[in-house]
């Protein structure tokens, strides 16, 4: 039987949402929006993925809205479970909160890898009302479980105040180096995308987007907007100058509709996932080519 | 120093929804919504309340979003120490998971009491994935733990399909009688208010109002809406027709901002709260009376 | 020249609001929303109104935002001038502050007149902030300068707490008779039409209609909306059961789109002007045969 | 193999719109409003209704929103093509010139049938702009073709202005009673369903429901709204009351998502839809009772 | 009698529309919006365009909404007509589909013109479910009946996925050159303005811009949003660049009321319009001037 | 007792408005967004604002919405009063009217400042409807009131067509220095920075910020929203780049929430007034180091 390229996983979860909740409902939102996008051929990769590629829609999870714990290992198992018909997963969510289990699933495959993690908030914290499994604390908790390299890993798109002094310097405990998104401003994205290039190299990437990453005025359907972010051209520049990296795992997160309107927020999210897509199809195009080129020598 | 005869408690708590969440939100908007209404003398219960008693803001409990066990223990301690500070409580919703720790509390001073649930929904129910407490279960935890009386609690405004043919018939073995929103239509405010005081008599009772039971039009900024509900008339006749019963405590749930549209659900539910000061404070004033009157004689 | 039976006069004037301003969009959008109205033929009225009779839009009147006692000037004068080439005039607000203006032109063609007013608020207060006029005050003005029969006028629809217990006592002393809006439930329209023909009986009205008589959820689009209001069915089913009063002037007030949804209070609104124009009408069909009646005999 | 008791068929067509366009958004917007539905037993009619009956989602139609007449032979087709695999049809809308094709296929199955068409408007004018083939036009096309029993037929909730006097004479040569919305204040719902029952009898039925036949406050997401409409409980009250019709087939229309709400409008569609497959179902036990019941005579 | 120098067409038709249709509603709301400019003198251009030049409201075409034929044909007439009494027109829509019929009108007047297309999409593709003329084809139609230079036209804005990857090429074939919404940020306006500049030279000019060029966060109010789009800024500033071209016709279209928030879409569009008529009179002012100059010489 | 370094004053008055009102709800709206900041640590300027210094609430201004003249003097006296109490006020406005009470309230302990005003408008007109004092007009009757340095004020983000040739003519011959917002584009922030601050130099400042600098699509809730504005990205570097300037006080104006969406321009504004805080704290700071410095030489 053979397998998909690339699956779709809604994680219609928000129960880890310090804020305006309702991403529960982006799964749902992100497949409808997408229904705008033309995916036949994409020339910015040169490439018709739908063509050459199979991509499926593994559907939603079916998680606990109750219980986070409970939430947790659903999304690990189902998680899982599509990684043995699928190579890749592109996970719809939800809120940040599902990004440690889709880390541990993608690790049972490829051990620990880079993160790319693009929003406008660190996620490392330590704790929200004692509780360790929040949209604040996965990377945090994700260091602590070792499921990323800690030499290489960046967040982008960092802005806006701290809780503490100290978030920065324990966040760099961790291993992050932090581009800030005035950078885009100031030092460009050519730069930027160099300085990723540079710090990743050719290592697994999983790519963990936050739709916060975005500004408010592209983005208001997410719960804890922050002002002074990327457009959604510095995004799709970035992602398009990201490729040649290897792409192993994506997810687009904290879509939460009831805030959107006429559909902004939800298609920005369908046409990152679309990119995603289109990373991990030339991330897997360039493997397959590496792998048969020795025996071509 | 002098007690608060009526405090109002905003608890900012959603964890137990299971649909469209948000009502966290729900306290602050009431208050807001709050600023329209004219406070002074209520002709209708010809009344001028705050000249007359005092009445406080208890502010929010603090109650964590994550862990559905630590805010219902948070909500109960916080309602148990404005109950030392105010002779009763409005509760200002919150999703209704909250009825539980709120009716725990009334019953450390008042015993079981009679309820009056006025809802789309029996909020019997079991479990939902398996969680005891959820905003769809609240009414039979409380009678698997006595804190109302079985023979003479009443559900108003029930309407819709249900999850099984034994919904009713497991709901009257709780012990409540149901009055169906067609009977508005069918029966009548008079009809039903008789009904209500007939097999509630002069007992001590909670009342807790999910702002669902009106009709969407009337309350879109709710979580599960439920159409052929009840008009905002049909609520205030209703309430006011209820005056001379016992009511020692009150919570009006379910309000989620993030649906409703130009205030108009939060000013409904502002509107409630107040009607529901007018039955307590109506209430109180009865009780005075009555231990009053004794030694007059 | 031909006089037009009757005209519309936008008065986008908000500066008397109390609380959610906005009513300077009023006319603008109600006229959108007259489009979807079937103007042809009214078969309530059995009437074809604009094939028999002159209708004009006379346009809004140019008044400053800034200065109450400018914008009533101006106001009053500008209806003075339509009244030279229009039989009736149809208001289209603004808030309820125009009323006063409105009425005074009124008067100078038709002496003291009966007013029906129907409105979820008294609007009979003497000041707010020490201001005299404001759309809460526009009727006791009236009453101080003898604008209205004070033995013959009715308020239809007034609901809700008051700022005073005098309240009431002093509409009265002003010679309003007062139906409140529950009386829709408990007496019926029949009961409230004929009590009001009752009290006005065939003196000339001047029939002045806020938007917030209706209930939010058929009119969010208002600066103070009440819960527990007129369904729009209500209004239309009274309105027609008043046909043979002999209408004079009329205005629909209070509309404010910011807080519309879907166009529905606008579309309410216009319906409403339409009803009026009817109402109109008919009043001068009979004045006319009243008048040709004793040539006959 | 065995075929569906009810399929839904989704017609995302609104190239007949005179107004307010979208209505082509609206069988996805039903779709999802139907996940608040509680499906598993319906008490008012005793029926769990997915436990013993097999339904289908037949998907949409895929017509084009180019030409009206190609989508009008698309439409027919497919609802052709799906009643080879269900005994019956609730069509979901797309606006309501796709009436007329529904009409046709179910008239292939069952002949002529009577028609029951609840709407705030009569949906019987001859042309707009010429063209014959719009939504004001279905049922004037309809009795061109014999598609329905004219001597059975009957409009619910027609309201408002007109645009000639002739419209309702014209209306009623066509075969139709007229049941003014009004009534349903004036003569009580259960009057009204006496009035169908009786000009219908045992007649086969065909059900067609515009969302405008609610009012504005309940359904906004619409084309064509029209004030003073039904309240959605005396929606479900008068179906309910028409139980014991023999219904064939059915639709809802006019749903135009960007103009609803918090979903009122779609979860309004839904439940009617929902309330369809209730009447269609029993209408089905019964005549599988009547084929049995000879037999064991 | 005078001329105007510039009128404004209304083209509210939207039967072209492959997605999110309301585009009817945009000349109204254009017009609307239009009520928050200043229109006295403009700096950048240095001209008080309505002191010095006659500008006309045109009004409405009156096209069918029910055949995309017959509305072509109207609105090509109508545009003739106007054309007749004014040197330039701006259209508003509507979808794009009505650039065709008003490129047959220019063409009258002036023959074949450059066609300067501002846009996300290419709008040459051939035909949606066979219908040649939609908002996605007017290019190609245009091309076909050679009504623009094929050797001197742009498009401006284009960006995203494709149906195939022979789109550019066949656009190619047809004339345009493509400048990337991207190389706003790679290259900059004046190079673009240059390019564009350099390419058409001082031929006579079509404009037509899609308000889908601007990004959703700036325009969410559009039929076919794509993310990573102009903002409003690199839209004036580029059309402020072009200064000095032979404009001689315009249009702006796309904007769907329904799908905007705050007018803010409208009002970019309306900001649009209002430069296409500086660029409009900037253009007859200097061609003015050369038809003098040689007699001066 | 001691004093707060930064007061936040409410000034709840949208009377001076000449478009859309609604601005007598921004204080309300920026305190709810102000939820959304985290205010612990600003690592742009290094500074854990609350830890070291007081700031206060000081509630808002009852001030009449019906009479400009009487609001003015109760917002100054109010202001006069917050001021002997605090070292600097940051004002919520309200619109921008209520600049010139709080800057001659400003004078009072600093006597004239340097004006520092970002704005989309110059805001320097004479009277509209004969009004001297509008939301367009504040910074003229500063000038006659000689409230503001004349030699060294700016504008910033101004745009648009303007009422007259002559207004930037008078608006200079005020004294003030306009920076267009086309320069964020041709310029840069740096450069923009440096010639405020090269224009300014170490005079005491007061920063007039009115939200729609920032671009409709960040900032829809505003009254006379202008498209090609200012990103908050763009804001708040600029902001950032203007540490070390003698701040002595700032108001942020405008936001009218009725037409927000998402409380993305609350959000803004509530960001900005955060920055301002930051701004007028390192003044401070800065002010108490040179003070001592001389005695530790």
């Amino acid at each position: 039987m053979p397998l998909a390229e690339v699956a779709y996983l809604g994680v219609p979860f928000d129960g880890g949402c310090s804020f305006r909740p309702g991403a529960r409902f982006g799964p749902g939102a992100i497949r409808q929006a997408s229904r705008n996008l033309r995916t036949q051929w994409h020339p910015a990769y040169e490439t018709a993925p739908f063509d050459d590629h199979q991509a499926a829609d593994a559907g939603d999870v079916s998680c606990s809205p109750f219980c986070i714990g409970d939430a947790l290992t659903t999304i690990e198992v189902t998680a899982d479970e599509v990684l043995t018909r699928a190579k890749a997963v592109v996970s719809l969510g939800g809120d940040h909160t599902i990004a440690l289990p889709l880390l541990r699933s993608v690790n049972k495959i490829h051990g620990p890898v880079a993160l790319l993690h693009i929003d406008a908030h660190l996620d490392t914290w330590d704790t929200y009302f004692g509780a360790p499994h929040t949209h604040g604390t996965p990377f945090r908790r994700a260091a602590e479980e070792k499921l990323y390299l800690q030499d290489c890993s960046v967040h982008v798109g960092i802005r806006g105040p701290l809780y503490s002094k100290l978030d920065l310097e324990r966040d760099a405990a961790l291993g992050f180096m932090v581009i800030h998104c005035d950078e885009f401003t100031t030092r460009g994205i050519a730069d930027i995308a160099a300085r990723i290039k540079g710090r990743i190299g050719d290592r697994p990437v999983y790519l963990s987007i936050d739709i916060d990453s975005l500004d408010p005025s592209a983005a208001p359907g997410t719960g804890t907007p922050e002002v002074a972010g990327m457009t959604s051209r510095e995004m799709l520049l970035l992602l398009r100058a990201l490729q040649g990296m290897q792409f192993v795992g994506a997810d687009i997160v904290e879509v939460s509709p009831a805030y959107d309107h006429a559909e902004i927020t939800s298609l920005a999210a369908a046409t990152i996932a679309y990119e995603q897509t289109m990373l991990l199809l030339k991330s897997r195009m360039a493997m397959a080519r590496k792998l048969k080129a020795p025996e071509s020598k």
